[in-house]
Order: C-alpha cells, then sequence, then structure tokens
C-alpha cells in the first residue's frame, strides 16, 4: 500500500532533503541526520496523508471530512482541491491562527470547535452524514498511514546515500500515522533502522502505551506548546504497528522543544512548529535514550505563528 | 569550466531545492519559485564557490587566505579544512557574531579588520606574503564564479521540470560571482533564462554600472542590515559578464528584505539572511519590474543573528 501511494503522490509531494550541520552533531555528540518534512507543501508530512486518501477515493465521493488540529486540514484540503472534491475540516478553536488562514486558503469549510468540551468526532460524523462527505481521519486510516509511509520510502534511500544503516529513527507522534507509516516502510526498505516515537511531556500516550502494552490515554487534552502531536491516544491501527516495530518512546519538554527549535533555525535554516520539534529534541538532549553513532530525526512540520517562534529564539538566547 | 567545477563538488556541496508556495504566488501576483541556498552546507551558495576554488590548487599550496564578510568565509573554510590545508579569514569586526563563530569552528584563523578604516585587500596581502597563502576572492575569480554558477546548472534542470522555460531570474548580488556564474549556466543551459541582479538601497552599483555601461562605485561602505552583499563595486571579471548576459539590476529596501525574511518564514519554512532575501523582495514588492507568468528567485543564504530574524517577524507583524 505504501508504494501504491507513492506513485500516487509522484509529482505532487516532494521528496523532502535530509539535511545536517556539524553544530547539530556536536550538541549530540553523535551525527545527526533531519529529513525535513517542513520544507513539504502545506508545510508538514500531511500533505502525504491527504493526498493519499484522496486519491484513493471511490469516484462517486461527494467530498471529504476531516478533523485537524491543522496540518492534516491543510493536507485533506490541499488535496481536495486538486481533486475538485469540497472539504470541510473541523479543527480545534484554539488552532494556530495561521493554520485556520492556510486551510481556509486552500478553498476549504473550517468549522471551529471546543477542544475541551466538544465531541469533535460526533461533530464530524454528523456533518459528514448531513452532507454525504467522506471521513478521512487523521492517523487511523489505512491509506493516510501509506501516505505518511513514503516518507519512509525516501529515508530509506537516503540514509543509504548517506552512509546509515543501523540507527534509531526519531518520529515526532500524535496518533502514530506517521510513526507506523515509517516503521512499516523502513522494516521492508531499511531494516537496520528502527523508528521510535517522540512525544511531548504530559502527551505521551504512545510511549506509556508501548511499555504497558496496551492503548493507554493522556489526562490533559489542550493548552499545550506541541498542538500537532495532542492526541488522547494511539491510534486503533496505528498502534499495534508501532508495538510489532519501533523502539521505545521518548518524552520532550516544551523548553526542549523550543530549543531545537532555536538550533534548527541556527544550524539548518529550516522553521520547524514545537511538535515537529521534539524528535530533534530527543536526539540533542536525551542522547542516552539514543543508541548508534547516529541518529535520524523527522523534522515533521513548520506550521508555527510568528510569536512562538521568537519566543523560542529568545528562551534560547537567554539560555546560552 | 562550471561542468568542470560541478564535478568536482559532486556529493560535497547539496543539490538545493526548488521551493514554492500558493501564499507566494498571491503576494507576488505570479508564480514564484525560490532555489533555497540558504538549506546549502554552511548555509549559503558560498559553499559551492569555496569548494571549486579549493579543489583546484596545486598540488604544493601551502593554504588559503580569503577576505569576508562571513559566508564566502565559512565556504572556503569548510572546503580547506576538508583538503587538510590551513585557512586564514579576513573579516570585518561587525560581520554577525554567528557568522564569526561558525568560522572558527570550521577550524579557520580569524583576522578581524575594521571595514570603515582599514584597506583588507593590504591586509590580506600582507599575510598571504608572510606565509605563503593563496588567497581567495570572494568574487572576482574564475573557480569561484564557475563554483557559484553550479547553482545556475541545476536551476536550469529544476525550473524545465517545473515547465518554467521563459522567466526572469532574481539573484542576490554583492560582486557579482553567484549572478555572473548562475548567468553563464544559464546562456548555456536555459536560453529563456535571464538573471537579474538585486541589490539593497544605498548598494546599488552593480545596477547603476550596468545602467552607465561602466563601473560604478558605492558611497556607502558599512552600517547596512544586508551584510552579506555590500561589497563597494562589481567585479572586474563579474562586471563584463554581467554586462552581456543579465538584464537591468533592481534594487529593494531593507524594509523589504525584512518583510520577505518573513514571508519565507511563513510560506516557504525557510531562513533567510536579510542579503539572502532581496531577490524575493523584489519579487513580492517590485513586480512591475519583473516579466513573465513566473518568476525565478534565488535566496542565496541563512546565515542570520536569532535578533534580527526576530525583528524581521516583529515588523512583518506590526505591518500586516
Amino acid at each position: 500500500m505504501i508504494e501504491a501511494a507513492a506513485a500516487r503522490l509522484a509529482g505532487h509531494v516532494r521528496e523532502t532533503p535530509l539535511l545536517s550541520a556539524p553544530g547539530l552533531d556536536r550538541i549530540a555528540g553523535r551525527r545527526v541526520l533531519l529529513k525535513a518534512e517542513c520544507l513539504q507543501h502545506v508545510g508538514s508530512f500531511k500533505a502525504r496523508g491527504g493526498w493519499a486518501a484522496v486519491s484513493a477515493l471511490d469516484a462517486g465521493a461527494r467530498g471529504v471530512i476531516a478533523l485537524s488540529s491543522g496540518n492534516h486540514a491543510q493536507g485533506v484540503a490541499r488535496a481536495a482541491a486538486a481533486f475538485g472534491l469540497p472539504a470541510v475540516i473541523v479543527m480545534p478553536a484554539d488552532a494556530p491562527a495561521p493554520k485556520i488562514a492556510n486551510t481556509r486558503a486552500l478553498g476549504a469549510e473550517v468549522v471551529l470547535h471546543d477542544r475541551a468540551t466538544e465531541d469533535r468526532e460526533a461533530l464530524a460524523a454528523g456533518i459528514a452524514d448531513a452532507r454525504g462527505l467522506t471521513l478521512i481521519r487523521p492517523f487511523d486510516d489505512p491509506q493516510v498511514i501509506a501516505g505518511q509511509g513514503t516518507a519512509g520510502l525516501e529515508l530509506a534511500a537516503q540514509a543509504a546515500a548517506a552512509g546509515v544503516t543501523q540507527a534509531d529513527v526519531l518520529i515526532p507522534c500524535g496518533g502514530g500515522g506517521l510513526t507506523a507509516g515509517v516503521a512499516l516502510a523502513l522494516a521492508a526498505r531499511a531494516p537496520g533502522l528502527r523508528g521510535r516515537p517522540v512525544e511531548p511531556e504530559g502527551f505521551d500516550d504512545t510511549a506509556r502505551s508501548l511499555a504497558s502494552g496496551r492503548i493507554e490515554v493522556n489526562d490533559a487534552r489542550a493548552g499545550a506548546l506541541c498542538d500537532a502531536i495532542l492526541t488522547p491516544s494511539p491510534g486503533r491501527i496505528t498502534f499495534p504497528i508501532m508495538a510489532r516495530l519501533c523502539g521505545p518512546g521518548l518524552v520532550v519538554t516544551e523548553d526542549e522543544a523550543l530549543r531545537a527549535m532555536a538550533a534548527a533555525f541556527e544550524h539548518l535554516k529550516i522553521v520547524l512548529e514545537p511538535g515537529g520539534a521534539v524528535a530533534l529534541a530527543a536526539s540533542l538532549f536525551h542522547g542516552d535514550a539514543v543508541t548508534g553513532d547516529a541518529v535520524i530525526v523527522i523534522g515533521s512540520g513548520g506550521n508555527v505563528a510568528a510569536e512562538t517562534f521568537r519566543m523560542a529564539l529568545r528562551q534560547s538566547g537567554e539560555m546560552q
């Protein structure tokens, strides 16, 4: 399915570069290679899953609906527009303003909900029923997982070209769509590379689920900086894949994510959003939990408000 | 010479991506394609010219010396270290601190001078004579121009793949090494693409030289934001090439460069330094001086201090 998705995505998503810099290697104490999915269309890997899912719809589909804090929204909206389908996106009212604006600019109808009090699944199901729309889930959808997995196919080839065949691959993890898709691709194409989910403190449902062997749920539901990866639990499809293929999860603080954003600014000249920087943060500040001479990280998205980015640069300067 | 340089550079510099975003196209009123040389090793295209020059040295070379505000410094230092040669870099004392620090981190010996009062050419010549070092000029050197021209070879292929065969190519211009090199490559590989130098207000020596037909000199010598491209005049080698192959020069304000940095942050998720953002600024804010349905710009570097980048994001927010 990942290979089939890659064929449908060809020419419609970017092969993102695998970047590195001596300054990052010095901080991490080992070679660091970052796959810059922030340079993907719509600013995150979600362009992959969105295109994979929309391009796999039946010819009779009347439109799509998605639940998203902003990145999946843009991935689905972009693909729907390209296929001439209407798109409704249900987003939390506290999603970053640029994500809401960009989703609308891509032609989608945005419906806002309260992340803390409303049941977004029920809200979306109601709209989908009333208007005959197909729901595209953000991670627990086989086509979405396959689409995200195309990043893993690219990574397997890029890591081999860089001479890295044995390494941990640190992956920002919300519901696990990217982590599961990349882990599947690596298992087939680069068995020496092992996926490891990375989450922010307080939203470590996947790390705890991998440790306990069953799906665990977060207490916190809102208010954290890493808005892209604040899902309450890993998915019913993604979790068994991660449990079979991934190493233990890693957890970083918000301060570490901000410092990783500043390091990516300084050394790689790229913009990462907080949720997109957690894997880099783990490589830089939790190296003792990583094995090998090299580590690969995915910088999964760059859709961050200017004010948040300015804060990351300011805090990092004060810490130096 | 450019093709020979490309062969020597293969595997040692990155093929940088050609990026685009609907949001930029909306601001510019035409399709905008940006070649992201800020993602190059050492954060700018200068990695190309530095490697081209150092890799072309005689086997008996005892070391290299360069004059640079920071980007050429890092390009030469990186190449010299790779070839096991000592490198001395003469830099202005007011160069951005990260550029000085990064040049030292690459193993070079940094000698600081006063941009306003000291003759840096004489200073460098004295050190070169005393220590038997080969001077690598920042732009008026055939191998350096050939190295920068490798970006033009990549661009010709990338533009064709994107379906753009007739367009202006806007290029940040200091002494003209990148502009001349890219113009030569385009003339051979993509004759419908025309190079056009872009400079900051007050440092428009190349625009005025192209208009008058002879080498003009700037009055101002220091104090401007676009530190990477503040040369007093185009080069004796680069100017005739630009006069033969390029269209008229474009000039942007510092405010426009800062707003272009913010636009690149928001829409492309890349970090541009002020001097590296002038071509994007011209595409966004001087579209009336550009011809065609599409415009190609080079984002030539991303080595900017965090405080300057924060200012760009803050000013842009206030302007919106």
